[in-house]
């Protein structure tokens, strides 16, 4: 078998730690797989080299940011290739350009375009461990760039697709996807298999475990991600295409996520065209808009509501007072960051009737007003009182019977 | 004028202190000059990077050490190019294999054998202070490698070389190169021209001031030095080829070195071949044999006596034990550590008969014995006990009258 295993930061932080992830690949490759490992920085790392690029510039979208950055995890690299050959494994470090990982050119957040498999190939092949840096590439132009926080995610999963590899291993301080957050839910269940559909909507929704962006390129290659503990052996959770071995779960998890905010505009004139007027600066802005509901037409004005991430809310009124400032006039806005968006999720919804419904009666039934809701095909989320966050996820965990198999 | 500055790790060692390197490097270039820069890792960080890589292997010729190693270099030239950019310059940083520099792959201490300076050129000529990264370059097949401590210098000479500057100033802790140590002789004076050949012989003698290697490829390439203070404006010492407007100075300067030992061979048997038998050896063991001196043979038996660095001298008595048993018997060998070698150097010496003659002298009117003398055409070496090395240094200095003009 060809697996890529991917370590955070917390997993490389120390010299000891480093060992110890040096011990975990030799031990996969004694089990007859070819290996390919992708390191994060040591944890605080990346955070250090941020703190001296920012002494020089407010601007982290620039190419010497990335060049800056990306040491963190050359350093891993180097060290952890020395770890695996000091307990007697044959390892050798790649970095972006060296393997090569192509990027964009947008610094500090680049997409990588392609990945060349032929030098991994040929190490693992030739029955090495290749270690490669996380979270960077290199441009057209031969120029350093990173991917952003949480990019060694991708890196792995692209690494994956780029050799064939079988299975991508995340491993993380957590023994899998949770059903929701155990430490609001203590009867959170790990979850044994999941789709990449389904993945995707509990990472928008908060779940931390893996990058969206992570999931969406597994998701277009169709790598087998399989994320798991570092600290033990036990198996964590397959993130894989839907298939018909799926179990039928109609909600696989319940999110909750409170850092976005409600944006209410008034009295707007319902003629064609002024939606357009209030979302276009919002997208130019580069404010991404969640959750939209617009009122139905009342005496030609309707009501516009929809959220955007609280670190965005003044931004957003501004944008909207000064391109838009016929309809979003200074009395006519209303922004409310006492809100919460609760979600399920599952593929199952799509061929059962009425799960939407029975969200609702579960939330009315504790008495929680549902002030936004938005679906998708395998998705409902609710905005709430954000004082009720908590409640509403113990609520639908066990309206849902997610708690046992 | 096309000006390569170079700042060691001192120079860079904090964000205030690359500032002033920023505020140089664009003064320099709003004088008229194109301007690259070549600097070291911020003082402490070589170090540190090498303790990490030491907690792994006890090799540091390691691919892998030089991909940890060369990242200090990295984060440098970054954090340069920002400042450069924060005061309003143009600045674009250069790794090894962006440049690129390509080297030997002898990991740790690799030699440069080309440097490729389109693409620095490309940079001058756009009014862009070009940041390059010492210490580092790249092999054949792409694995980052790198020169060595101090082969900052060595980078500069080369992308100097490479681009056909004017003159490469390497920006130090001193004004320049003195006639002796100041710590020893208060009455050192700066030089303000000096030969590479002689520049070359005090470094090899132990002026720290400028890497060896750096040196002979200045001389080889023909690049002029300016050795100067970063603190100041001073004109500092220039080194350049030997030409008719040098002062014709006898005695350049005199140094001391502490740092090797006296190693005696007694009843060698004077036939053919025994010489080679002690020397071949010490050679294959990469152990550097400095002075040599035979005596004449009595009785068919000479005694053979040669100085190799203090570091090196168990490894040197242990391998002539081995390897050439019937010769080095353990009565034969005697070593002595508590040596010093005093030197003059001086390109004058080719025209002026009588100049080791009046180093003789000097040492005996303070009643200093010579154990051993060796010569070159610009140089004369002593080896006496090492408690007088400071006297003999002031003698020297004050003998051959290098307090004045």
């Amino acid at each position: 078998m060809r697996v890529v295993m991917k370590f955070g930061g917390t997993s490389v932080g120390s010299v000891d730690r480093i060992r110890n992830v040096a011990k975990r690949c030799v031990r996969r490759q004694a089990e007859g797989h070819e290996v390919a490992v992708v390191v994060s920085a040591m944890s605080g790392e990346t955070n250090r080299l941020v703190s001296l690029t920012k002494e020089f510039t407010s601007d982290p979208n620039d190419r010497e940011c990335d060049v800056v950055l990306s040491t963190g995890e050359q350093v891993s690299i180097g060290l952890l290739a020395l770890a695996i050959r000091e307990i007697g494994g044959k390892a050798k470090s790649f970095l972006g350009h060296q393997v090569k990982i192509l990027t964009d050119d947008a610094f500090s957040r680049a997409r990588i375009s392609n990945v060349d498999g032929a030098a991994l190939t040929e190490c693992l092949s030739n029955d090495t461990i290749a270690v490669v840096a996380g979270f960077q590439g290199v441009t057209d132009s031969g120029d350093i760039s990173t991917l952003g926080r949480g990019g060694s995610d991708t890196t792995a999963v692209a690494i994956a697709a780029s050799v064939n590899a079988d299975v991508c291993e995340i491993y993380t301080d957590v023994d899998g996807v949770y059903t929701t957050d155990p430490n609001v839910v203590p009867e959170a269940r790990k979850i044994d298999k999941i789709t990449y559909e389904e993945m995707l909507e509990l990472a928008s929704l908060g779940a931390k475990v893996l990058q969206i962006r992570a999931v969406e390129f597994a998701m277009n290659y169709n790598v087998p991600l399989h994320v798991r503990s570092s600290f033990n052996d036990n198996p964590g959770t397959m993130v894989v295409a839907a298939g018909e071995n799926m179990e039928s779960v109609v909600v696989s998890g319940v999110t909750a996520v409170t850092s976005e905010s409600k944006v209410t505009i008034k009295r707007v004139p319902d003629v064609a065209g002024n939606v357009a007027k209030i979302f276009k600066p919002l997208a130019d802005g580069g404010i991404v808009v969640d959750m939209i509901v617009q009122n139905v037409s009342e005496n030609g004005e309707t009501a516009v509501t929809f959220t955007v991430p609280t670190d965005d809310l003044a931004r957003a009124e501004a944008v909207l007072q000064r391109e838009a400032p016929d309809i979003a006039t200074e009395s006519n806005i209303r922004t409310d960051q006492n809100v919460a968006k609760v979600s399920i999720v599952g593929v199952g919804m799509r061929s059962h009737a009425g799960v939407a419904q029975r969200m609702f009666q579960i939330l009315a039934d504790e008495g929680i007003n549902i002030q936004l809701i938005s679906t998708s095909e395998i998705k409902v989320s609710c905005l709430i009182e954000k004082k009720y966050a908590e409640l509403a996820t113990r609520a639908l965990h066990a309206g849902f019977k997610l708690e046992s198999e």
